[in-house]
């Protein structure tokens, strides 16, 4: 059986310390389109949590990173499908990883991968939630929002 | 350290084993777009594999049915990250849950849940794969497309 419903509170704490876990990974989630249509693409990706930021490294010539670049959004999904973050985020800048001393240290201490080793071509993307949501089961589905437009509401 | 990477059979026994098991979740990306832009969504779900098909059940006003039904097009997510398999997939058919008892009554015994219990307004979505990739870590990024063109390579 299910347990209680966290409260919000429980909940914010809960997905930051997912978001703040050595080797913790999401799903990114993008979009290519214009007029003719719009196409899905989804991939695994290694992240780091800085300064409230969901920071992820990939090769500039990716198709997750050609998505985003172009059009600034992605949705993330973190956990097991039954402990589940789910993030709308927006693009706030991407950079290359040679350029970025500071966050590369960072982001290697907590994926337990350095992407500056990775022979060139990588850059972070720099990915700001504006909508955060945390659920395990369905009695958890009220009170799933946490975020809003970019601001916490717990 | 990783293992050894799996050989194209085993790669595919153990997705069609993951694809099979009871209670499998599946993250499932669908986009939205026009002229303005494109944007992506994101949604775990409960699936069934029927007859070489993903099924899944959602509310047919739910923004993955709208996308998925407008394009026609879903990518896949199974399995934790350092266990994927990725499934880009075209929508075959959708039907409300309440016409379709066989697979039905299919979908309610894998998944444990019956989405014709859910008050009305839940569809399947027949999702038939074109191509599938399955790995574990890095050593097994090589090798890892299994089915092209809906065609399994193996």
């Amino acid at each position: 059986m299910s347990e209680e419903p966290r409260g919000a509170a429980r909940r914010k704490a809960d997905t930051l310390a997912q978001l703040a876990a050595a080797g913790a990974d999401v799903w990114v989630a993008s979009a290519s389109g214009g007029p003719g249509g719009a196409s899905p693409y989804l991939v695994p990706l290694s992240l780091s949590w800085l300064d409230e930021r969901v920071v992820v490294a990939l090769p500039v010539d990716s198709r997750t990173a050609r998505n985003v670049g172009e059009h600034g959004t992605a949705r993330l999904g973190l956990g097991p499908t039954r402990d589940v973050v789910m993030i709308d985020a927006v693009l706030e800048h991407s950079l290359p990883v040679d350029d970025a001393a500071a966050p590369a240290d960072r982001y290697a201490a907590q994926a337990g991968w350095d992407p500056r080793t990775a022979g060139g071509g990588y850059v972070f993307l720099v990915l700001r939630p504006v909508r955060i949501q945390a659920w395990r089961e369905a009695n958890e589905i009220p009170g799933r929002v946490l975020m809003r437009d970019g601001t916490w509401l717990v």
